[in-house]
């Protein structure tokens, strides 16, 4: 009673619940037959098509409509794929509609065909259920390369490396305000969901329902933590730029300081008058060298004093 | 059963629906005239007039009065333009009330002359959820053209042209602020007409209006992600402000700590002092070179080890 | 039926609905006068005297009590002025109490002499409406200058005349503080007053009150708008500041880089040493000019492949 | 009826209302002698002992339960103070327990001993209404206090005195939060209180309590006003210090600019080499001369275009 | 009728409550054993084994279930250990499951062994209610270390003393998220929990629920506490390093300003034209002397009136 291609549509004469998933959205012909033998309301067809929508949960008088965002990491360039899911739940069916043929929902698959006594035993509504989990356990897989990112640039703040650190805490940024995007609307309408009857999902179902709501808290939360070190390491970046320069303007303060005075003195006596006593004073080499060192080393005393040493 | 001027009252004493739409509000005369056929109450009078409302809905005994406030970006000048829209929905007739004569509805009427049958079938209020979807869906094009700017703005931050980076950060802010501001509150009101009953929106097409409630709750989502990145691009580009003063001051630094001691070395004996012993030394000139030289190279050193080079 | 003075007391007889406005609230004899003759609850008459109240509305058994904050600009100064305005409400007359004797309620008189019909023919409910309205009108003059004040403030920092622009800032900040927070407790009393049933207020003219919400709706938008607008105006600000200083480590770089260096090389061929085998070559003197000149270039390209020039 | 020492008992047995203030917790004897007389429960027990509890107020069935924090500003070291104080009513009594024997009842006693008739005729729900009351007076004092040293740091930055602004912003901030800790939960309590009906308060004695609820908002509206001016008085005084250092680094770079190159070129003509004609001419001195000055003028022209002077 | 090794089963089959700790989750088959002989539902015992769970409460047919997150600083290293401790409440036992065997439960053991009446003679729910004060009260030990850090942070952030500033306090921020994050989906579950009947919950002892309740609200209140300070300690560091700055390129910009100029002069009089008539005044010398100091003050006069000195 399952199937990954639509031509099986024999099976949706029995009375026995059915899953169908259609891969592609291009194939405007075939969708419409499967929607017309559906009766899918105009509305549904139209979100299923328009790939863009935020997630939600909309009951209609025959179907539960389910708009889900399945996210993925591509392995290669770290790139956050998204992708829209549907899911139309009836009395005795689930179809669930995927733009392209990603093996989103294989463990579900696996389960099947071993033979799980639950996916087999309960009603379509724990079927949708299942989908739906996989798709949240993905979420969690996002989360964890997340949170890898946040710390490696971590470390790289820690180690001080400055190659571009404020482009890739932006870049982290904006994953997860477009991660939490994505899954935040998911949960209001599962929270609401498990507030309303609807004779669709079994009273004694809903608890697994509950379970997804409770793990999308859970992500939600994870990204907010997230969102929140990722402000905290732009923070901590400013600041080392601001200790570094800090350090760097002591170093050309404290030259400077030096040795700007001493060439000055240099200067005094490098200069031609005919009548400069000093001169010809035969200690005066020396005695300049004398008030040289004794300013350099009231400075570097001023400096200690300052803790700029 | 539709016509763009005023003057097809006639159509009105046949029970079908009628929809007027009233361009430009400078007629007073006429606008009473509509008004007083029409009935209505003298608030929605006032507020039709007074042109810089913010959007609600609300609910008089014989109407529904909505003022939306209609978004668009003139190609030329990239300004955002607003104009306030009004719809007074009654049992059998749609009124829409704008400042100007821009075709707003240009595809709900693309759609009537091509004799839509949903359009044609559905009462009064589907005619309103059809108006107010053309108006949401001139929303997503700004919002678009929004993200395009932001775009761009990235890009320019990113090959570091600081041309007025933080004005045009700001304008665009004033420009988000200014469209979630006159986007939100329809949101709100949307919400608490799909909440409440009223005798002149039909039960079964309510679900069109959750529908454009569903749209308005994306492009707010979409706002709140933009203001989100443009204060994240903010904080991009001080700290390149940052990093570029950064390393300004390095390259001074590295300059004057250098040179300053050298030049220093070079004024001693420069002095004119009649007892210089070292000046008579025939190897003195090329010692205080390998000084100068050694000194430099120490400096280099320290700079690397700083990782300043 | 109307009067500004208190010594018109003999109306209150007369079982139409009577308005008194008693302006400065020194003498408290004859507040006790009248409070007695109306029957106000002890704690409304500690909140009349109490100039220091939040916005407030209470339901007492036989008064709907009003605490509302007056707001205007002084013309010369640019000062906000506050005074506390209280309004008693009750089956056939409106108390209204205010601490000076700035003529707040003008258009109501001038709608009231000229015979304004709705005025005349409803019922004190409608009277307390217009003068609430009066306020709130005030409310939207007060706006309107602080929009004026941020539009000067921005065209001071796009000029870049940096004359106390935190200052400033800050002072505007202060203000819409204060603003909001007159005006914030209004919008919630109002609000639970629409939503609650009264004997004071008629059902029919609860629409007007919506209107007043409404408005409020509208100035606490604006307000929370410029108070997002001068925030970015503060970082705009702080951001000038920066790339002024970045412009002006660059000038002092560019000329110290490249001058440095140079007068190393001079201070070297100002030595006295008796063995410096360049000083007699009659071409080295051209020679280190042209040193000198292709150092200077050398720099100059440099700093242009860096952009600093 | 009234005693400050808790040797007072026999009043208890007397069918009226009984107040008893306990002024310390150490002597835990005669506490529980109290509370067995009074059978309280021992939750309430646990919490008046354990003094760094939340405000509330908790509903037990034979009792009401306040526990309130007693603010006051030591007047030498300007320190924020902080007392729990509990109060418990029953049916004909009120008890209060504090840590110390600060008189924080004095307006309450004085109007006792001097005949108030609404204190004595009022049940003990009034008598706790005017102890609450008294506690959120003080409030008011702290709030003022507070308010006091706003702007005196104002006025201290302002003055551009940077003595350890810093510091004392962050001081201020501390201070409150802690305040506004203290108070936002007893809000929540009151509101609470408010909304709920118990045969402790007498519906007609609420409006007292509305009144302490209204003045909590006041308050903490102020706390939260005073936390916005904290944080732009932090703005203010960071962008003085950047104005300042971009003052400094102006004076910096125009004194180096200058004279960073005439050093140069001095230098040159301070050079030593045998061949170097312009030394011999007669003009050359002056020459140079008029070079410097003109060097010296186009830049103080260029500092002056840039607005640096 | 208590143990806390699992080998305790005997006392099962007696009616009185029973209470099993299980220490460790590594021996899958005891735990089998168990969970089968209390018909655990197998969510239940999914989340027993997933030890990353949010805190939470849930109901289930015949038990209650509660996640908690056992937290603990390690004496030694100063790191914030957390733990998941799961209890499920039936109607005549108590299972409590930890990660490791810690001894959480100490002081319940204790109070237990001396025969405490209270938790003797009060069903299993007090016993649970025991369980989890006994967690909480071990929050509140953490808050205290974490407020002894916040303490020793701004003492060090107050001395100036510049090791690692903002490494440290982010690390505080990441630990208040951290324990934040584990402390606040238990206050909204336990609220929910109290504000719902259960049978498995005494209504008599929902007070004491109540009391756990309340100490989670004050640690929240206390975690929102400590990161508004962590916050205003960065901003009060930023400010250090910056006024640091301002004071370093202040010593730079007096040193360099005064001894630039002077330095440019004997660079003039060191000059080797031929016909400098001042190189043979008498008193040249001396005046260039005076011409240097009489700069010198001048320059110094400057500052002090700028109040950088």
């Amino acid at each position: 009673d399952l199937s990954k291609i639509e031509d099986s549509k024999p099976y949706l004469d029995s009375p026995s619940k059915t899953w169908i998933n259609v891969c592609g959205l291009h194939d405007i012909e075939k969708l419409k037959e499967i929607w017309q033998y559906f009766e899918l309301h105009p509305l549904i067809q139209e979100d299923i098509l328009n790939t863009n929508q935020r997630s939600k949960i909309e009951e209609y008088p025959d179907h539960m409509f389910f708009v889900l965002r399945m996210m993925s990491f591509s392995e290669d360039t770290g790139v956050l794929n998204v992708e829209q899911v549907s899911i139309v739940l009836s009395s005795n069916s689930v179809l669930s509609f995927q733009e392209d043929d990603f093996p989103i929902y294989e463990p579900v698959l696996h389960r099947l065909r071993s033979g799980a006594p639950r996916l087999r035993n309960h009603g379509p509504d724990y079927l949708a259920y299942a989908l739906i989990d996989t798709i949240v356990d993905h979420y969690f897989k996002v989360l964890e390369k997340l949170g890898d990112e946040i710390e490696d640039l971590e470390n790289e703040i820690l180690q001080e490396s400055d190659e571009d650190i404020p482009q890739k805490i932006h870049a982290l940024r904006r994953k997860l305000i477009f991660f939490r995007r994505s899954v935040w609307p998911m949960r209001d309408s599962l929270n609401s969901l498990l507030r309303e009857e609807s004779p669709l999902i079994d009273e004694e179902n809903k608890v697994f329902f509950r379970d997804v709501y409770d793990h999308l808290v859970q992500i939600i939360d994870g990204v907010e933590n997230y969102r929140d070190m990722a402000l905290g390491m732009l923070d901590m970046h400013m600041s080392q730029v601001s200790n570094k320069m800090n350090e760097v303007m002591k170093v050309l303060t404290i030259i400077a300081t030096i040795f700007i005075p001493l060439t000055f003195i240099a200067g005094i006596y490098g200069m031609n008058f005919e009548y400069m006593p000093e001169l010809s004073v035969p200690w005066a080499y020396p005695a300049v060298w004398g008030i040289m060192i004794v300013a350099a080393v009231v400075m570097l005393f001023y400096f200690r004093k300052k803790k700029w040493l």
